[in-house]
């Protein structure tokens, strides 16, 4: 049985091919990759090769929002089953230091991510790893939804991260899938509400749909006199997003910085003080795919309508380069073993 | 114009008098109330006459759940105007106290709290309360809904009080008015889960059309090996309520306790202790109309569906008297200035 | 070489007997074991045989506050080498469960823990543990201070689970070891005041002559109006001080039971529910140890005072028996191979 | 009878003038003003006339670190009476906003703080102040070392927005008042170690003497692989300390910013994130002095080894100018109704 795979052999390509069938070691399970949702982190290793001190060194597979069924079990292996539908949780902690001992394991030095190099991704027909990644989803969740429990958890741990709280207001900037995934997650834990801004007239059309206020990004003056929200969820990555956004925190507000732009970040803290913000910092997740599944399942979060556009395996290049191509796309997602009939 | 209210000239008797008409203090409003809730201690007052050190003495106007329109303001009053629809909170703090200063005004001892002896409550055509207790209502949002508020709110302070986190699994004993809520604020904060347990086979089905996995209450035995619950919220104040919800808490697991036994409570703290939980007292609330009115306008919580009887301010008393007289029967809401066509 | 250990081949006996000489596994060190703390578990499963679900069923070894030496180390060990003085932290857990990735190993349902059923303990000359467990002391800390580690952990972890804040005023039930220790962790972690209670002067003169104010036990009335405390740390396991100790505490009061009684627990919640207080329970201790060595070794925490009475190997029955033996004694210590001359 | 000030009539000028003798209005009290610690922002207003948005427009008496006695109370004061030595908390809040009930009564926008424009301060003989902000201290306790309960307690709300935890090993950069004080705070809520560091060796000295570990400041290369400090208090407000200070935290380390450096501040979020760190702002402090005057009565704090300059009121220039002229110099006080013998 062959076993395919989108490899990215060199920078700007991608080519299909095939590869070892894995057998599951012992703690593993061989997963049949039915969904991947493309990130731009899997655009940025393909299009210029690194991401911050990750640096691509020799071909490499992409991808790592990823769902489907388990195919093999390795020994010792009892938290699924084979033909058990699963979410996948890309990152493998050693469980052993000090971090995942503390609960951290998300901050664990010896992480292995899918599609962080050098290791390999979920773009690939039949994958291996730890089953205690996996989660097995309900019969009425969709692979897709599954997958996208990857950037689902970006958006549980930005509010996490910035100590949301119900009854928050909330200002979401950047209205990509992670920042309309956090607006939704604000919503579903009780925030009071939350306005999402971007600079987009499409994907603000998506987050209307959705059921958000809206805010043309950059519409409102920097400085103080518009104060208006208790949490802000920075999404963006845009240069001054940042520090735009906390100009609109009131008193003792929180911001969570998910973006990452690419330069250093100036901001206004001296005169900010008076308000008593805090500025958390945001390195992926820990602990939200039974959350993930929870919200998804229950239809609190609606993460299917972010997806614009659909592709085979075989066309995984056209979803690295989707962003560029189309403006008016938000999410794409590959399926490895052939995109079902719906 | 008169201004009638419900009064209980003594024990287990309700007349409606004619009671002045009140101009507003300095700070002060005057809203016309429109819905008054009545709540288990408002049947407790008119039957036996106290509710731990509270006793009443003397005539005394109940209730203490209502919303309506303001109409006059005193001097200073800047947040509401003549003709807002409002929530009443019917707590008013000194301000003054180390209590109140430490952002803990529920706990003020010199509170004045409505319908709790010596105070009068909203059972009255004109009510003139400080002006900082109204909560102005968007027009989607009804009388009832409003005066819900604050019930809804002791279903709030019980998930703050409990330290529910998104992600929980959550067990709800009792199915009254404040258990359905509790339930319900537990799942608009993002619980994962959340299960209602009662007696009452009439109380179980109105949390399941609220889309709520119910159990018969005591059909579970004591003892440890059915821990599936991280949060408990327990509502019904049944002898033995607490003490079997403990043992359905997993390891950390937080309970509130939000229903009050008549009686000693008797806990397995010695056997108990190896899950490391802890368990939260709840007085009332704090800080939550805001929350509670964004959480009813939005549709996240349905507090209308609770309310399976409407009275006249004349009928106060078959509203007093309704959970006796009636089994199947959850929330009364009287309004005192006549019950609205629908 | 000979390895001998206090070995409890039947309930109430204790017999130096010569065991094997351990090989450090994979991962394990081995220690010179040098001072061991008496604990009341320890002397609870000499004489009963069990505490609660655990039950002795064959020869163990007793004695879980430990330190000692490291004379061996195992193939991977790196966080400590061969002349290493280290206090060493009883339990050993999985590393691979949901509690163990939760931050929370002390909960990990497979936990290894010294003299606790199944498990022997520390009373021998050289224990094989995995070496995690093991962190090294300064020269200046005595073997005994390190061993000690073990009951402070309990007092800080006490601290921890009452939401201990600096500035709280702080009432410790219970004068014996963890009583004392867990009064020493809350000053040096910025208790404004702590005041110590017991029945025995012997104990509230440790505990004077360690700088607190001290109260006799049950010289107080229970009821409202003698509150006076923001956190409890109930340390004697009496019955009824949990109860008695609740109506000392003020309005956002919280308590921790680290005392274990042996009956169920009456508490007049309904009435304490207008202070909001809240209970925690408490099991054991996780993450302490460098925080234990930190306070000891600058001096913040004396532990040393506490020790009463040492004991040769050959000795350990009259250490398990010291607390009924001798009142006025307190904690006993026993040093497998010697006391050293000081 | 004279009530003399040090007033500012002008940038860069002081005149000891008579002003008018204080009457306490209903809840004030009136305190005869015994000594009085010279902060940096009374040296910024007399300099330049202003710090960020808060402009001296007018004659204006400075000072706001002030302990004193008790020589008149007005109608309906309870908690001090003529006679008690006081520490002056300078801040006083509306009690009647949003964030004085949420208990951020400092970020109260109608706050009264002394020596902020428009309102005089405490370099007067007599001051007229809101009752509530006055506390008793200990009789052992110097006038010199309640005045400097107001720098300690900017100390304190550093490591209560840091989120300072027991066991933390604590950075503060900066050894001035604030930073020598933060740091006695930080050991005396438990941090397992706390080093300072700074460009002067005078301070660093004083910082030694206080049994603090110090490093010279800006001799660690700025970027990763320096992280030794799970919490940075960066209180020297110099160019780029915050910037250098966040690279030598830890994972999941915490900052708090209490130093206003003058321009906007650049940071390396983006690179920083993967530690997931968090910054809070810091303004002032809230519900400080009892721990405050609990810490230095019981000798956890020193504040008096701060004070190497002590001045009359008719030598207030002096002690204004003080940092100027004496290099090698650290905290003054002035004493409005003479130095004291001692």
């Amino acid at each position: 049985m062959a076993n395919l795979a989108a490899v990215m052999p060199a920078l700007g390509a991608i080519e299909v091919q095939e590869v070892p069938l894995p057998d599951p070691l012992p703690g593993q399970a061989v997963v049949r990759v039915e969904a991947v949702g493309i990130c731009g982190s899997d655009t940025a290793y393909y299009r210029v090769g690194y991401i911050g001190d990750w640096k691509v060194d020799g071909p490499i597979i992409l991808g790592h929002e990823a769902s489907g069924t388990v195919v093999a079990t390795g020994d010792g292996v009892t938290n699924v089953s084979v033909g058990d539908r699963v979410a996948i949780e890309p990152g493998t902690p050693c469980r052993n230091c000090e971090e995942c001992l503390a609960g951290r394991y998300h901050l664990c030095p010896d992480f292995i991510f899918l599609a962080t190099p050098p290791y390999d991704g979920a773009l690939v027909q039949n994958l291996a790893i730890d089953a205690r990644n996996l989660f097995a989803i309900p019969d009425s969740m969709s692979f897709e939804a599954a997958a996208l429990c990857e950037p689902l958890s970006v958006g549980l741990w930005a509010c996490r991260r910035a100590g949301l709280l119900p009854g928050d207001r909330v200002r979401v900037t950047g209205a990509g899938p992670v920042g309309i995934l956090a607006a939704q997650v604000a919503r579903a834990e009780g925030a009071a509400d939350v306005v999402v801004s971007d600079i987009s007239d499409f994907r603000l059309g998506v987050a209307a749909k959705l059921g958000f206020r809206t805010e043309k990004a950059g519409e409102v003056p920097e400085g103080p006199g518009h104060e208006d929200a208790d949490v802000l969820l920075e999404c963006s990555g845009a240069p001054g997003a940042l520090a735009q956004g906390l100009w609109r925190l009131r008193n003792a507000g929180r911001a969570a910085m998910v973006g990452l732009p690419k330069q250093d970040v100036t901001l206004a803290l001296s005169r900010l003080n008076v308000k008593e913000i805090s500025i958390s910092l945001v390195n992926r997740y820990a602990h939200t795919w039974p959350t993930a599944i929870a919200f998804v399942s229950s239809g609190r979060v609606d993460v299917e309508s972010l997806v614009t556009h659909r592709f085979e395996l075989a066309d995984t290049e056209s979803a690295l380069t989707l962003a560029a191509d189309v403006p008016d796309s938000l999410k794409a997602v590959v399926y490895p073993n052939g995109i079902p009939t719906r």
